[in-house]
């Protein structure tokens, strides 16, 4: 018998997008199955969710709350949560699920201090959860290629780092207009500090992270809102030196017209260098000194072992986003299983983000917008 | 209650690619269940990947025979079954699972030679059948928008079509080694008439003949078996005259070092042309006469419903593979429940590859292979 | 003091395109200096053109006839001549030209028939002249890698060749407006037999012999007239076997709307693939059996001597389309001192297509123009 | 009769790199003709020079003070002085030659002070003179065309500026292997203050400046010297505000193993975007709210004059960087003409970077020494 575990959304509910790409990314893998949920703000639209959703109406409830005190109930409690509401209300039901006991999978940004980021991480390690973030773009295989590269000292010593998460999107005043994805990211009270910063700039800070291990030391960053009216930033500028003496320069914008979900990093060491874009994800071009760059791909010659199991298709077949991000839930599903079994967890489980990466994209977030009120360099701890 | 179709399948056990691949389509939009299965070639492995797969072992079937007699008994009986065995046992099974009232969908070649193509076809069509043959290249967007730009006449009438299927995998004889993928491709039992030609040059076909509607008239080709010791062609080259007075060149081969699924389509009207690599298949490269080349794209500008609807998530987010074969599967399944249910197939469900369009990718296969026997211009009638 | 060439040229006066092509050519280097000329069809305008150019009027001739036996005549004659006239002037020009003792570098293709080129070439080899043809392509440093790497035997040996010339100027009636670059090449009387086949065909069918020195055993074509009114080809395809046993296929266009200057060369040998586009000239995509793709550049590592001599700044700063052009005539003059200083010929001179490649270049559209009328494969000799 | 000007070069003798691509960029257009030097920095070295590139002896010079000495005397003295000579020498040769009454083409950075550059503006201003500085990447057609189409206000107001500039050879040390060309640009008494930033720095904030027209208000610079035992920076980050709200970010860099010659533009308005990549000149991506992005290319549709009247060869036939340059030095001598004639300037004269050009970016280059000191944003003026 295959062992599958259960879970329920909370958040992700009709016109939504986070959450179905949620749904998708497990269902790809179809280890775990969907069977409760608080999946949207008021109670009547959560039911209505829940039926779209085939949900048992006995298990679609009003409230996060009621779900975790009626599931918490039940000899057939589900095995995890996924948190997919706006920013704001990730602290709260991430804490009650994990005082519950609740595995979680929850999406970035982590919180919206990195002291709830901080307190969360606490009470799942001293609960023995599971307390995943969902910075998908780890989930890649040729990141994880990166990675290991980087890892094993083939690019050297690390010099210098380029991490770019450039979108058009938000170029124009889409909020305006009730568009209800830009409407929350705009607004301080849901989205957090950061506008763009916080959206996708903390992907390209987690990204960077994860590839190079590099530890920021100090940071100047400049922030602006370009679109008239905005609260937070919809473009920002990061220069960064990091505790081994590289350099970095991270830019995150959703002002650039013709720019879809560009996410880019460049890696640059004294003996060779990396380049990975997004939106190519198969490929990862690689430099070294006085040598001809070479083209590595998912399915190709030379692969770490990380990136060989982070594959399901062959070469040349395109894997995308939805896949790097069902690779992020094979992690945690393999690593709540190990808690549960009393296991080692697999690679795949130990390659995916947790809490400790949340907490530190929240006071990447936090950092950025001190230094730039200040226009000024700040220390990072 | 979200409704769910019941599937078995056939073939796509330990050690398959395709079966996988198959069940991940599906899975991606969670609306069909895998409840039963014939998986291997043995009672015994067939059980096996039953088991790794969590059937009930009460459905996991010792042959395609038992499935069909013992599924038809039941009140639960199966919706549909995903025939994904090697080509040679395709028409057997179809014929079989049409003639107890599944309706089907079928891995390409769809049979051995065109006359058992038909053959389904007439048994499909008298039955009300779905018969569907998973050309899954035809699933993605980009090409479901070159399909509608040019049924809309915005390339005007086309004259010239480029279509490639290059791979390189087979440049050497992998089959030796015991290669399974290998071993029953090169074998001409197992994989019918065409070698490279049959595997991809008639996914090429297909393409071409989807995209533009372009009907063959003539057609001269030239078959190469590279690698020493293959019976069928590793290499194939084709000059086609069609109907309109286009003229058109198909070439397909496994023996490209370097190339991975290199499917490319390129057509060329009197208004204007269009480009598509399946290896970058969210972006579509269209230019009309005297103007620039403008790059159309998943989720961007400008797109014909039949390319808004087959796409999953934004723009700038890579779709891949799996979610074109999986809109493949959602046409099909669509289809299904308008036949079951009495109403108008969707949109997706009529533009699924049918039976017919595998009968005349066999066809194509045989006339390729009379054509190069003979070296010399067949009719394609 | 600088040891300098002087030189005539025969056509590119006002409103020509090539024939300043050729002058900035040999300008790049500096070591031939125009000096006289038969720039135009009729004397008024060679004198008008001359003018132009700063020729002295004493040098500027009303024919080639006059230039020819007046040139003769001088102490200071000419060392070489270039003729840029359309193609039907080709063959009595380098005639005279060669029998008065001038070496000659000829615009492609050489001349209207095989019996012609033949001519020529004796003529050549007998009076110890130069006759360049300009099949200016192989200048570019990265297709001279592309010939010593298959030479060397890097790709071992070769099996499949993919040659593409495709073009989209002519994919409307431009000829009818009075376009002159148009309008004589698609007039059988000056352009020869081959339209597209003749203007560009010749070039990818030089491309392919150049790179991969592989000779065509037969070949079957197909031409069409995609617009109306045009008594020649605008669109060709050509599928070649060679007597190494390899297989090839030449695609040549006109009617591409969207393509510029299309040259791309592919050649599949079963130890290793390379990838060519004229359009991105700098580059050479080469990939072997089981390693990943490499990209070599004009600059870059692993550079055989043939294209290390042929590059003139350095890596990154793109060369294009003149500087290639530059190459063969560097290649040229220093083939014309080697003569008249009796040395050997330097690396440069060596690698220059003769009138016996411009020779075959008119078989090659000879017979692809007779399989076509036949619609049949043919025997090259 | 051609009308041509004569010129003079100070250094550019053996060994040297940018000295020949100068002379080629002249000669690719023939309008000008070198008949004097002082090529080397000794008098013998000068001679033997002067001697290969076959100059009459009686116009080789031994130092630049002779030349222009002696030229001055001469009734056919030259038109203009090319000074290609290291950093350090450029303001007193300039000097010199403008105040003889030589038109100056002089290589960047111009000099080494601010104060420098703005005394040979006002010598130049005084005397009449063309002083033109070779930022010649501005010499690209689409540069030209992305700054007329912002301009024109194509892109609506510009928001956001990445200009990046990364090289890798300089990623080991060059200069210790006495490589001639590594070793005076990382000397600081002849390179000037600036490493990278001096040497390619200024080339990407010319090419911002050039293309949008933007002013820097205020910058906030970090420097790095990577590579052990150098004094100078081998990378340089710079973000800046600009005078009407935009920001940027510049990243000029000679430590990226694997780039070769990397200058990138990418602009963001907000009404639309632009990329440009040097490598591959012919190409300008342009992206305009809520449509599809369009691929301008020189020969290509839609080009304004600038664009159009800079290019010399159809669409698709590779321009490069020669070329480029030789649009600067049509457009010096053109401008030479105007003043010598007294007609009015040709737009191409109006289009090259003057010694205003090289005053700013010597600015920038101490700006951005002073702020990286500083660690701290400074304002501009």
């Amino acid at each position: 018998m295959v062992d599958r575990l259960s879970y329920a959304m909370i958040g992700g509910g009709i016109g939504a997008f986070i959450g179905e790409v949620h749904r998708r990314a497990i269902s790809l893998d179809d280890r775990a199955t969907l069977v409760a949920g608080a999946l949207s703000s008021t109670p009547e639209k959560s039911k209505q969710s829940a039926a779209q959703l085939g949900l048992d109406p006995d298990r679609s409830y009003g409230s996060y709350e009621e779900l975790f005190e009626r599931e918490s109930a039940r000899d057939d409690r589900v095995d995890f949560v996924s948190i997919v509401t706006p920013n704001d209300t990730h602290y709260p039901i991430a804490k009650m699920a994990l005082k519950h006991g609740f595995h979680v999978v929850l999406d970035k940004p982590a919180t919206h201090t990195s002291e709830q980021a901080n307190e969360l991480a606490s009470i799942a390690e001293s609960n023995g959860l599971v307390c995943c973030v969902t910075y998908n773009y780890t989930g890649y295989p040729m990141v994880r290629q990166a990675r290991a590269m980087i890892a094993a000292g083939e690019l050297g010593t690390i010099r210098k780092v380029y991490a770019e998460y450039h979108q058009g999107w938000l170029a124009s005043d889409l909020e305006v207009s009730g568009q209800k994805q830009a409407a929350w990211r705009v607004d301080p009270k849901r989205a957090g500090l950061g506008g763009a910063l916080g959206d996708i700039g903390t992907h390209a800070e987690n990204l960077l992270a994860f590839v190079t291990g590099l530890e920021i030391q100090t940071l100047h960053a400049n922030l602006n809102s370009f679109v008239p009216g905005r609260a937070l930033d919809d473009d920002a500028s990061v220069m960064m030196q990091f505790t081994n003496g590289a350099h970095g320069v991270l830019t995150a914008s959703q002002i650039c017209i013709g720019e879809g979900n560009g996410l880019t990093l460049r890696v640059h060491g004294d003996r060779g260098s990396l380049w990975w874009r997004q939106e190519s994800p198969d490929e990862l071009r690689v430099a070294l000194l006085d040598q001809n760059p070479v083209i590595y791909s998912r399915g190709g010659a030379g692969l770490h072992d990380d990136a060989a199991i982070s594959a399901r298709i062959p070469q040349g077949h395109p894997e995308g986003y939805l896949e790097a991000f069902g690779n992020i839930y094979k992690g945690a599903i393999d690593a709540i299983f190990a808690k549960r079994d009393g296991h080692e967890p697999s690679r795949l489980a130990q390659l995916i983000p947790s809490i400790v990466d949340g907490e530190r994209g929240v006071r990447f977030v936090e950092r950025c917008v001190q230094s730039a009120k200040k226009n000024a360099q700040l220390d990072w701890a």
